[in-house]
C-alpha cells in the first residue's frame, strides 16, 4: 500500500490495520515516506485519532523501530519514571538516587527542556563533566555496577520517535494523547525497562492544563504500557506553581542536592516521594506503601541517597564534589530580588510566567538549536502560603546577559499574586491511575 | 506569526485570518514554509474546511502569487470553461473552436491526464507538432489575433497552486472543496478570464461520483468566482458512461473533429451544446438560449467551428491537415474488437472500467511523470440504450504494446451491462447553478 493510500484511510476516519500502521513507522525509520507524507499522517491522526489498539501497534512499531535494549542481566525489576514536564521540575534528579540507593535499579532516559518547560539533561550537564550522551553499552554497565544512569536517547533507541518527534514539533501536531504516548512509551521500552511510573502533570505550568485530558493521557499511557507486557502506574500532580524555589539548570541541581541530604521543599518532596513510594513497590523492594516510606527516610537520613548521587556523577564523569560543595555549580554574574511591593499572603505563583523569566535571563530553549546558559534563572522563590512583607524578596533573579534582565523582572513579578487572608498550599498529588 | 502557529489554529478549528492565509500561500511560493508544514496544514483544512470567506481569501492569495495576466485590451467579454474531469471527456477540444467561432474569445487553460482522467492537452498533442507551451505573451497575442488559444498552465500563473498541487497527489489531500476550489479558480483567474462556465461531472466515472458533493463544489465554485468579480455559472453533468464513442488521445482528437464536422456523437453534442450556450450567453454574443441555439447550429453548418479548429491548430505549431484528413493522427498498430457474448440492450458502460482499459493501454498516466502514448485507447465503444447482436463488437482496443492487451481486453469486456429492455440513456444535464 502507498503511502497516500494509507494517509486516506486515516482522514476518512478508518481504522488503521497492523500492516499500515508499521509501514507508517517503517517509513519514517527508513525514509521512504517524506517528510510531508510523515506530516499530513500526524495531522489526520490529530484531528481523527487513533484508537486503543491502534495506539498500541504504533507505539509498538515505534518501540521496534530499533535496537531494544537487553538489560534482563542485571538483577531487579527496573524502573524509570516519566513526567510530562514542569516548571521547576528537578523530580528525576533527586528521585533516580533516591530509589536506586533503596535498591531497585534506575535505568533512566531523560530530554532536553523546550518552550517552557526544562530538561532533566540540562539540569544534568550543568554539572562540569557530567557526560548524558553514554553509548548503549556504557548505560547497561552502569546500571548493572552502580544501579542508576541517567542518559538521553541514543541513536539506536527508537529512531522512528525522533524523526517524528522533529516532525511534529514544526507541524503543529504535538497535541495529540495517542501521539504523544508512543512517543513517551516508545523509548521508555526501548530502554529495556519491567516497569515505569508516569508523573502526568496538568495546571497552568504544565504541558496539557487540563485535568480531564491529562487523565487521559495517563490512562493511555498505563494502558498501553500494560499491553506492552509492563507494569505501569501514573500520578496526576498539579503543577500550578513552579516545584520547589528554583528554575534554572544549576540552581535546580543545588536545590536537588539539598533535597538528598534532607533539607527540600516540601511540595518537591512531597512528589518525589511519592512517586518513589510506587517505584519501590514496582521495584517489590517494599511490601506497602508505609513500609517504602520508612526505607525512603532510611537512605535519606543515612546519607545513602546523596552518596548514590555523587556515585552517578562520578561514573558519568561530572564533579562529584558538587554534592557537598554546591558553589562548584556555575554562579551568574548578577543576582538581584523582585521585591514584594506589599504585604501579605502569597496565593498564587505563575509556573508559566516564572518559566518564561527564566527563559529570557537563557536557561532554557525557544527553538531546540537554542544553548542554555547554566547558571542563570530563579532561586530563592516565595511559595503559596506564605507571608511576604513589604520591599521584602519575592524571588531573585540570576542573569549573565543584562539585556533579557528587565523583561524577566517584570515577568517575575507579575508572576506572583498577594492576597490578605492565607491560603494553604494545595496537595499536588491528585490522583493515582493503575492499581 | 509562524507556520507551527497557523497550522495550530485551523487544527483547532479556528477561522484563519486573511493574513494567515496569505502567509501560508506566500510560503508556498517562495519556500519559507517546508513542505511537511504545508502538507499539515492541507490535511488540516481538508478535516475541518474553510468557510466561504476563507476560501475566497485562499483563492484570491493564490491567484495573485504569480502574474495576473493582462487580456483588457482584447476586445469582447472572454470566457472560458472548465472540466471536473471524465472519461472521454473531449468536451474542450469541440467547445473552444466553436464557441470562438461563434464571436466569444476563449482563453482555455488547460491540464494534463492523471489517473483514470484524460487531459485536454495531451490530446490536443496527439496532433502532430502542436504545441500547449505558450509564453503568455504568445498567449495573449493568439487571443488578440484569432480568438482562441488552448495552452497549459505556464510558470507565472498561480505558482502556489504547482507547488500546492504536487503536494497533495502525494499527500491524500485532494478531496477537500475548498482546497480544489482555490487549485482551479487561481488559475483561472490567473489567466485574465472575464466569465467562466464549469462542467462539474458526478458519477462513477467522474472525480466525484457523489452528486451532493459535486453540487457543493459547484456552488462553491461560483460563488468564490463571483467574489473575485467573474461572471461564474456551472452546469452538473452526469458521467457514468464515456462521453462519445472514443477514449484514448488521437481517437478522441478524431471523435471531436467528427463533432465540429457537425457528426458528433448524442451525448458528446448534448454536454458540449449546452455550455456553449452558457458561454454565448455570458459572453453577450447571443440574448438567450434559443438565439444562441441558432448562432451554434450555424457555425457549424457553415464550417466555421472546424475552420476555427484549423486555425488554432496552425497557429499554435500543429498539423491542421488533420481537421479535413483524421487519418495524418497516429495510429495503433493493433485493432481488434471486444465481442458481445450474447445479444441484447446496453444497459450501462462503466466509464472508470473503460478509462482504466485505455490507461493499461498507456493512453493515460497512473502516476504524473508517465508518458503517454497517443495512438492508443479505446474506440467504437456502444452506448447506452443501444442493442447489440451476440458476437458483435461492443469496442475496439486500439494497442501498440501487446503487454497490457490481455488486461485491457478484460476490464473493457466487464465495462459493459447487457439487459434484455431497452433503457434509454439519461439525460446528461443534470443541474445549472448560478442564474
Amino acid at each position: 500500500m502507498l503511502p497516500p493510500q494509507i494517509i486516506a484511510r486515516k482522514r476518512d476516519g478508518h481504522v488503521l490495520t497492523a500492516a499500515e500502521i508499521e509501514a507508517f513507522v517503517r517509513g519514517a525509520t527508513d525514509g521512504s515516506w517524506a517528510d510531508y507524507q510523515l506530516s499530513a499522517l500526524l495531522m489526520a491522526i490529530c484531528l481523527r485519532g487513533l484508537n486503543a489498539e491502534e495506539t498500541t501497534l504504533y507505539t509498538t512499531a515505534m518501540t521496534r523501530s530499533g535496537v531494544v535494549a537487553d538489560l534482563t542481566g542485571i538483577p531487579g525489576i527496573k524502573v524509570d519514571k516519566h513526567s510530562t514536564g514542569g516548571v521547576g521540575d528537578k523530580v528525576s534528579l533527586v528521585l533516580a538516587p533516591w530509589v536506586a540507593a533503596c535498591g531497585v535499579p534506575v535505568p533512566m532516559i531523560s530530554g532536553r527542556g523546550l518552550g517552557h518547560s526544562g530538561g532533566t539533561l540540562d539540569k544534568l550537564e550543568a554539572i562540569a563533566g557530567f557526560r548524558t550522551g553514554l553509548s548503549l553499552a556504557e548505560y547497561r554497565d552502569q546500571v548493572a555496577r552502580i544501579g542508576c544512569a541517567l542518559i538521553g536517547q541514543t541513536p539506536e533507541l527508537a529512531p522512528a520517535d525522533r524523526r517524528l518527534y522533529a516532525l511534529r514539533d514544526v507541524t503543529a501536531t504535538v497535541e495529540s494523547i495517542p501521539l504523544i504516548c508512543g512517543s513517551i512509551l516508545s523509548k521508555k521500552l526501548a530502554a529495556g525497562i519491567d516497569a515505569l511510573v508516569l508523573d502526568v502533570k496538568f495546571g497552568r505550568g504544565a504541558f496539557m492544563p487540563d485535568l480531564t485530558a491529562a487523565r487521559e493521557l495517563a490512562a493511555t499511557l498505563v494502558r498501553v504500557g500494560r499491553a506492552a507486557g509492563k507494569q505501569v502506574r501514573a500520578l496526576l500532580t498539579r503543577m500550578e506553581a513552579p516545584l520547589g524555589r528554583a528554575v534554572g539548570n544549576a540552581l535546580e541541581v543545588a536545590e536537588s542536592i539539598a533535597a538528598l541530604r534532607g533539607a527540600g521543599p516540601a511540595d518537591l518532596m512531597e512528589v518525589t516521594r511519592a512517586l518513589g513510594v510506587e517505584m519501590l513497590l514496582l521495584g517489590r523492594v517494599a511490601a506497602d506503601p508505609a513500609a517504602a516510606n520508612v526505607r525512603l527516610d532510611a537512605a535519606l537520613a543515612s546519607g545513602a541517597a546523596a552518596a548514590k548521587f555523587r556515585e552517578i556523577i562520578a561514573a558519568q564523569g561530572g564533579d562529584a564534589r558538587v554534592v557537598d560543595e554546591p558553589g562548584r555549580l556555575p554562579v551568574a554574574r548578577r543576582i538581584e530580588p523582585v521585591l514584594a511591593p506589599r504585604a501579605g499572603f502569597i496565593t498564587a505563583v505563575d509556573a508559566r510566567a516564572v518559566a518564561y523569566a527564566a527563559l529570557r535571563l537563557g536557561a532554557g530553549r525557544a527553538r531546540a538549536q537554542d544553548t542554555v546558559d547554566p547558571a542563570v534563572g530563579v532561586a530563592g522563590l516565595g511559595q503559596v502560603g506564605e507571608p511576604i512583607a513589604a520591599g521584602q524578596p519575592l524571588a531573585w533573579l540570576h542573569a549573565n546577559d543584562l539585556a533579557g534582565l528587565d523583561e524577566a523582572r517584570a515577568l517575575l513579578s507579575g508572576a506572583f499574586t498577594l492576597g490578605e487572608t492565607r491560603v494553604p498550599p494545595p496537595p499536588l498529588v491528585a490522583e493515582r491511575i493503575g492499581e
